[in-house]
C-alpha cells in the first residue's frame, strides 16, 4: 500500500494554495490559564466551507484528468466533505454528485445544495452509502472522491498542519481529530516528516472509539452505529488511514461527551468563535488529561466550525 | 458642553493602544454575495472581555489622578461595562465596585466577578442603578466611571473606527450601534474628523428607539423600560452623547427583533464568530434597507460577543 509522505502534502499545499484559506491560528490566555499549557488553535472553521476537508477535495479534483472532469465526481459523507467536494467541483466547473444521510445536519444539506451539488439521500449507515455511491457511479462514470480513504484527500487534509507548523514552529505536540482519518493521517504525516520528536496525538469521541480500539489491538474495528454528539467523526478508519496512523501517531485518547461539550462552549465564550463538536474534542483531550500536556506547547487542529443551531444541546 | 473632538481620539489612541487588542477586520464572500455589497466587520467581540467597552474604561481608568485611584472607581451598567472597568480596574492596581441589574445575563455576572471587582445588585430601572452608585460614592469616595455620559469613555469608544479607518481607508458608511451613545459618539467624533463625507449610521432596536426619536424630533426623549434581545442597548442617550449624535451622525436608523435575531444567526454560521445580539443591529439595518447600501463600502462596529448560551432564543 502506498502511503504518503512530507514531499506530497508539500506539494499538495503548492497546487491548492491560491485556492484555499491560510487559516489564523488563535491564542486565547484565558484558555492557556484555564489549562495551564499554551494552546495554539488552527482555525479551519475559517475555512472555506467552515472546515479543513476543502483542503483534501481541492487537491483532489485538481488532480483529476480533463477526461475523468468531464464525467464529474461522487461522494458520500456525513456533511463536511459533501460541501467540500462540491464547492471544490464546481469551482473547477465539474458536476458534483453527493450521497448524504438523511439524518445530516440542515445546515450541512443547505451548504451542498447552495454550491450546486445534486444531493441523493440515503439511509444513515455504511452500506446504505455505499451502494447509492457505486449506482451513482455505474450510471455516470463519476470519480469517487472519498471522505478520507483516498491518497490525494490526505495529502491535501496534512496542509493545514503545515501551515501550522510554518507559523509556530516549536509546537511540542500536535491534536487532531480522528473520525475516518484523513485529517489525523494527513497531520501525522507532516508533522513527523517535519520534526520527529514533536507528539502527534488523535481525539475521539469515547462513543465512537474505533480508532482508539484499532491503534491499541493492532487491528482494524470498525464501530457499529457508534453515537456522539461529535457528528463528524461518527465514521471508522480505513485500511489506508489505519497503515498511516499506526506508522506516525503516538496515541489516541477518548473523550467523554460531556467534555466534548463543555469545551465547544469554553471555546464560544472565551475565544468567540464559533466550532463544531468534533472540533472541541482535542481541546476536551487537554482537558481530560491534564498531567499530560502541563506547561507544553500544543498545537489544536480545529476541525470546522458546522453546527445546527436548531438543535444545539444545550 | 464641551464635545471631543478628532485629536482627543487620536490622543485616547495613543493612551491605551498598549493595553488593548488592535482587533481584526473580517470580511465575508458570502454576506457581501447576500446583500450585495461590500462589509467590513470591525471585530469588538476579539477585544480584551469580549466588547468595544474596554476602550474607553481603559481611557477613562488611565486618565485618574494618584488620588482618584486610591479611593477606587465605581459603575453601573447592564454588563460589558462592568467587565471592562473591572478589568482596566484591576490592570492598573485600583478597587472597582460595580452596580448591576439582577437580571443581567449570567455571563456578564461572572465576567465581572472574574475580573475581581465587587458587586451591588439592584433592580433594573434606571433610578435603581444611580442610587446604588451615589450610595457607594457617598460611602467610599470612588469616582464614578459612567458607561457613556463620560467625556474620556466616549473617547476610547472612538478608537474602534480610528483603528478601523486605518486599516480600510476608502469607506463610505460605518454603522455602530446605538444604546446610551457612547461607541456611536467617539465613532461620529472619529469618522467625520477625518473625512466628512463618510456618512454615520446609528443602528438602534426599534423596541428601544429613544436615540431614534430624539434625533428625529430634536428633543432628548428617554425609552421607558424598554424591551429588547439587544440587551446592550436598553440604556437611553444622555445630554452628552445626544449633542455629539446630532452633531455628527447623518441618520439613525431602527430595526426590528426578528432582523436583529437573524442576522445574530447569519454572521454565526457563515462567519463562524459569536456576535452578541446588540452587534447584529448594524447587519440588520443593511439588511432592512438595502436600496441604502447597494453596491458600498460599509464599516460595521460590532460591539461584542458576550452571549448567554443557557437563554438562547431558538
Amino acid at each position: 500500500m502506498l502511503l504518503p509522505e512530507l514531499a506530497d502534502i508539500q506539494a499538495a499545499h503548492s497546487r491548492i494554495k491560491s485556492f484555499i484559506h491560510n487559516t489564523p491560528v488563535m491564542k486565547s490566555q484565558q484558555l492557556n490559564e484555564l489549562f495551564d499549557c499554551e494552546l495554539y488553535f488552527k482555525c479551519e472553521n475559517f475555512q472555506k466551507v467552515g472546515a479543513f476537508k476543502f483542503r483534501g477535495a481541492t487537491n483532489a479534483v485538481l488532480l483529476m484528468s480533463p477526461a475523468e472532469k468531464l464525467k464529474g465526481v461522487v461522494t458520500h459523507s456525513s456533511g463536511n466533505h459533501a460541501a467540500a467536494l462540491a464547492l471544490a467541483a464546481r469551482m473547477n466547473g465539474i458536476k458534483a454528485n453527493i450521497v448524504m444521510p438523511e439524518n445530516a445536519p440542515v445546515v450541512k444539506k443547505n451548504a451542498v445544495s447552495g454550491y450546486g451539488a445534486e444531493i441523493t439521500f440515503c439511509k444513515p449507515t455504511l452500506q446504505a452509502r455505499e451502494e447509492a455511491t457505486r449506482q451513482i457511479m455505474t450510471d455516470t462514470g463519476a470519480t469517487l472522491i472519498h471522505p478520507y480513504d483516498n491518497f490525494n484527500v490526505i495529502c491535501g487534509q496534512g496542509t493545514s498542519a503545515l501551515e501550522l507548523l510554518n507559523e509556530k514552529s516549536d509546537l511540542e505536540i500536535v491534536i487532531a481529530p480522528v473520525g475516518g482519518g484523513g485529517l489525523l493521517s494527513g497531520t501525522s504525516v507532516l508533522v513527523k516528516g517535519i520534526r520527529k520528536t514533536v507528539q502527534v496525538i488523535g481525539a475521539e469521541p469515547l462513543n465512537a472509539n474505533d480508532a482508539f480500539l484499532s491503534f491499541t489491538t493492532g487491528k482494524l474495528t470498525p464501530s457499529v452505529n457508534p453515537k456522539t454528539c461529535a457528528d463528524g467523526l461518527l465514521t471508522s478508519l480505513s485500511e489506508l488511514t489505519f497503515s498511516i496512523i499506526r506508522k506516525n501517531v503516538d496515541k489516541i485518547l477518548t473523550v467523554r461527551e460531556d467534555s466534548i461539550l463543555e469545551c465547544m462552549l469554553l471555546v464560544w465564550e472565551r475565544m468567540k468563535i464559533i466550532i463544531e463538536p468534533s472540533s472541541a474534542t482535542v481541546l476536551a483531550v487537554v482537558k481530560e488529561n491534564p498531567d499530560l500536556f502541563r506547561g507544553k506547547k500544543i498545537g489544536l487542529i480545529i476541525s470546522g466550525g458546522n453546527v445546527d443551531f436548531g438543535k444545539l444541546p444545550f
